[in-house]
């Protein structure tokens, strides 16, 4: 069988036999009646959707923020009061538990189609749940992942719901390989998160028979099936070095000539604190926080929200953490601001611009993270007095060491800035709510463009990788075919970080880099020869990071980046920059 | 009261009494029955449906393709026979006619709503269909616009459905005035091919009270309620001198230093060729080909297009006929394309990229184009030879002057082309398909980065400056509130078409703008200045652009255009190209 490429998006070697994912459960037949003790085909039906709401709710508990968020609502869709009301209606017609059950949520899976947009996207969740409380009722296996083997396997689908990928773990599954998903689709930023070796958009790879031994390099993104012993032998080698390597590399980020490269992590809340201190992460380089706000009726207190800012900056010490500001819109509305149907809410009204207007929801979460920040502690174990007075008024350098004996340093920054004009905006509303260190995201292309006027406004930039390829290519990273765009190997990606970078070194301000490019040890040496101050990433990936730098000088990753701006394709890219960085191999990489 | 602020859309002056586009036909009550001759309140709502029908085509006959092929729909829509049979059902149980109608549609609304995507942004149009019908059976005036005034009125509305403009003409209408709407919504495109004055994303217009004496300025997008006497001559004296030197402006575009710059019409089809002949087009810079495709159940075939496009380059002898490849994408779905529900279809599966793995719809096009370029007469007296031979081997130099005994030159263009891999992928298709000139267009982002390798690939470039904007700041040109990130004198859309213009200059190629950019003649002028080749735009904005180049040396264009370069905002970008370019002033520009 011929190798198959796709888009490697969670670096490692894994090697197994196949295990292709169980397709959807069986409709259970239109005709399906209960015995006539409609009583006891209802107690039936409900216990079959708490075993399942049970089962997500705990399969959730072990997960990290995200991945529970996803699986407690599925949970509470289970447990729907309505849906039970349904059932039971069903079941009072006559019909069988599993008929009954699978018909009632063929109402909501209507609702949620017509809804559009996040909602619409939420069907593949609903008919999660359907799927496992159906094959319960019909005594069919449970759709999804095998939880315990003989030997680790690859888990081959189309696609992975994220029920399937919470409990994935790298003594289980060696590797990861499906056939939709791009680079920074859910599927992949959860593969990094849980260090398995995984490859997306890979065309052909359901095809391959279960059970074929398959060897996948989720760096390259070759998936080759009944390799060779020998090919075999030289991708363990590689993973082994690449183990070694990273179970020695420790400290801060550095290069080889001594240049401190800030290593953060990208954290959506308080839950995936533990990963980042595990990993040495020097601080938070994204925090995102939808989370306090999603599925809410009312935005959160000012306390509420300081209490969970407080938590974060607690964990890092000395270290900084970088908060970007809600970013809402047409895709995931809330309830509290207003919105409307939008064709393409990628390009509609969300990040900033929603605040232009009415600022007084960003306003409140600046007002907390400004008491947070003034009740920082220094270390974990001294507890913070909650009327510390400010000490903001002498901030440390940006991209400073960190120092285990200070507070934390508290940065806010802005999605979606296009302009000057938002920086300056943005900067003056943290001023207000007595913030020192404010900041701007530069994801449209037309803020890498004018970066320097941005720049010039604020006091740093922040370079988001995902959201800048998505548009600068208008590919919508979701979808799986244009995965070839989203790379952020593509030159025109690099030449917008090479732009943004350079201006803020012109106006004198750090430039970082907190979207999933910085993952890539490769391209994280690219980065910071582009220019970029402090890299921040999924935790699992800082030590790989942390590797790849200390081996190159500033020099090497500036030879390297040139090279890949001179290149006419990722694919060349990648090669060009590679041959320039050469401490690499020992890696593994 | 103050005056308002929008963004002026379509050039020119206008004074008139507010008139308020009337709001919605009340609903009929719940309870409303007929006199129980179900048979005769069937005939009575089927009549009413058919009125509207009748209606609808008329006013489409007369109108634009575009327009035209909206109104068409609407008057499908009421003659739709499964609409009809469900009116016949509810008032066989009772209803009177106009409730019945109203109830039958409701169905309809929901199915579109829930299709999502561009069907469900029908939903404007069956409501304008059902209230059309609905005031008709209740004796209601008709809604929509008043066909005829005493004095010229300035219509004000939320926004307009395609049938409200159908029907407007400058001799009626003295501006539009709406409080949504981008610069590049249907709206404003209409609003530029009627010749009315039109400012979209105007708050605040709407609460101006009927009768309200408005003065309304199309470039700038100052709207004033109330003007001192004053303040409407000085604005009618500007509108006197600019429809003066616009008569007086004939003949192909020239700077006023000697240096051809060809106008050229942007067209959605063979209906707008004429008023592209009146208005002096030295050509096509942007056939969009949508037309022929869309609505069908099958591809159209070889002969089918290339008497379409016969058609075209017959009508330009000696111009030049640029085509544009079909841009299909999920926000319209073709029943013989694959498509796939995407959150965001303007960064999805469209353009170039739906065909780079099955070219079969596109080499079919490419092919008729080829067949149609070998049958372009010369001239429109002589008829064409089916047969004759390809004369394609010896191109005249791209914006060479037209030479009106030849025949139009051809031009493809591919949409979406993102690489300089896309760009050789197309220029070899076009080769196969016998096409000597093959061009990319330039309205991915990325594409406008690295244009030096997209130009090396392909005969020329053309910037479609709608798009590129919408990407680079990441703003739908379909969402009104965001407007201002629409502005293609954003500095930073500026920078992208100077970089792609520079990198197609370097590599000795024409590089045009096709985008609704062009069409602002002091904008026009800029774009020369940045290295713009030809300009296309909607045919009735050449006449101000020809007459705004011919006043201005290349050297003026180029400081105009530097100075908007150099500024921070759209508004400072306008203000600073405009000192550079001071004989503006007479064309009440």
């Amino acid at each position: 069988m011929e190798a198959l490429a796709g888009a490697g998006v969670s670096p490692g070697v894994g090697f197994g036999p196949v295990h292709r994912l169980v397709g959807g459960v069986p409709t259970p037949p239109a005709d399906a009646r209960h015995d006539g003790d409609a009583a006891a085909a209802r107690r039936t039906a409900l216990a079959a959707l708490e075993r399942v709401a049970a089962e997500l709710a705990s399969r959730g508990s072990s997960a990290g923020d995200e991945v529970r968020a996803v699986l407690d609502a599925e949970a509470m869709m289970a447990r729907d009061p309505s849906l039970a009301d349904r059932v039971t209606r069903l079941i009072g017609e006559g019909m069988a538990p599993a008929l009954a059950v699978h018909r009632a949520f063929g109402a909501y899976r209507e609702m949620f189609s017509a809804a559009g947009g996040y909602v619409a996207e939420r069907v593949v969740d609903l008919d999660d749940v359907r799927d496992r409380a159906v094959a319960l009722l019909m005594g069919l296996p449970m759709p999804g992942v095998p939880l315990v083997a003989e030997e680790p396997y690859v888990l081959v689908a189309r696609d992975l719901a994220p029920a399937d990928t919470a409990v994935l773990s790298k003594h289980v599954v060696a590797a990861l390989v499906t056939e939709e998903g791009g680079p920074t689709s859910h599927t992949a930023i959860l593969a990094r998160a849980l260090g398995v070796p995984a490859v997306v958009a890979c065309p052909g790879a359901t095809a391959v028979p279960e059970g074929t031994p398959l060897l996948v390099d989720g760096a390259s993104g070759v998936v080759r099936p009944a390799p060779t012993a020998e090919e075999v032998d030289d991708a363990r080698r590689r993973a082994a070095a690449r183990e070694a390597a990273l179970a020695r590399s420790r400290g801060p980020g550095v290069t080889k000539d001594g240049t401190a490269v800030p290593l953060l992590a990208n954290i959506g809340g308080p839950g995936d604190i533990a990963a980042a201190v595990a990993h040495g992460a020097e601080g938070v380089g994204l925090l995102r926080t939808e989370f306090l706000y999603l599925g809410r009726r009312d935005a959160p207190g000012v306390r509420e929200q300081a209490e969970v800012y407080r938590e974060v900056l607690a964990a890092f010490p000395g270290g900084r953490v970088v908060v970007r500001t809600l970013d809402a819109g047409a895709d995931k509305p809330l309830g509290f601001l207003p919105s409307a149907e939008e064709a393409n809410p990628a390009l509609g009204m969300r990040g900033i611009r929603m605040f232009r207007h009415d600022p007084g929801v960003l306003a409140d979460q600046l007002a907390a993270l400004a008491l947070a920040a003034r009740n920082a502690p220094a270390r974990l174990d001294a507890p913070a007095r909650l009327d510390a007075p400010a000490r903001l008024d002498a901030p440390a350098r940006l991209d400073a060491p960190a120092r285990p004996d200070a507070p934390a340093r508290l940065e806010v920054m802005a999605p979606m800035v296009s302009s000057g004009a938002d920086a300056a905006w943005f900067k003056a509303l943290c001023a207000e709510a007595g913030l020192g260190e404010a900041g701007a995201m530069v994801e449209v292309p037309a803020a890498a463009v004018r970066a320097r006027e941005i720049a010039e406004e604020v006091d740093f930039l922040s370079i988001g990788t995902n959201d800048l390829t998505q548009y600068a290519f208008a590919a919508d990273r979701q979808v799986g075919a244009l995965a070839g765009l989203q790379d952020p190997w593509q030159p025109a990606l690099l030449d917008l970080v090479a732009m943004a970078a350079d201006a803020a070194a012109g106006a004198g301000r750090p430039c970082g880099v907190c979207g999933e490019a910085a993952a890539d040890p490769v391209l994280a040496c690219v980065l910071v020869g582009l220019g970029a101050t402090s890299l921040s990433m999924g935790a699992p990936a800082l030590p790989a990071v942390r590797a790849a730098l200390a081996r190159h000088t500033v020099e090497q990753c500036r030879a390297a980046a040139a090279a890949a701006r001179r290149a006419r394709s990722a694919g060349e890219a990648r090669m060009a920059a590679r041959r320039h960085l050469p401490d690499l191999d020992d890696l593994g990489l």
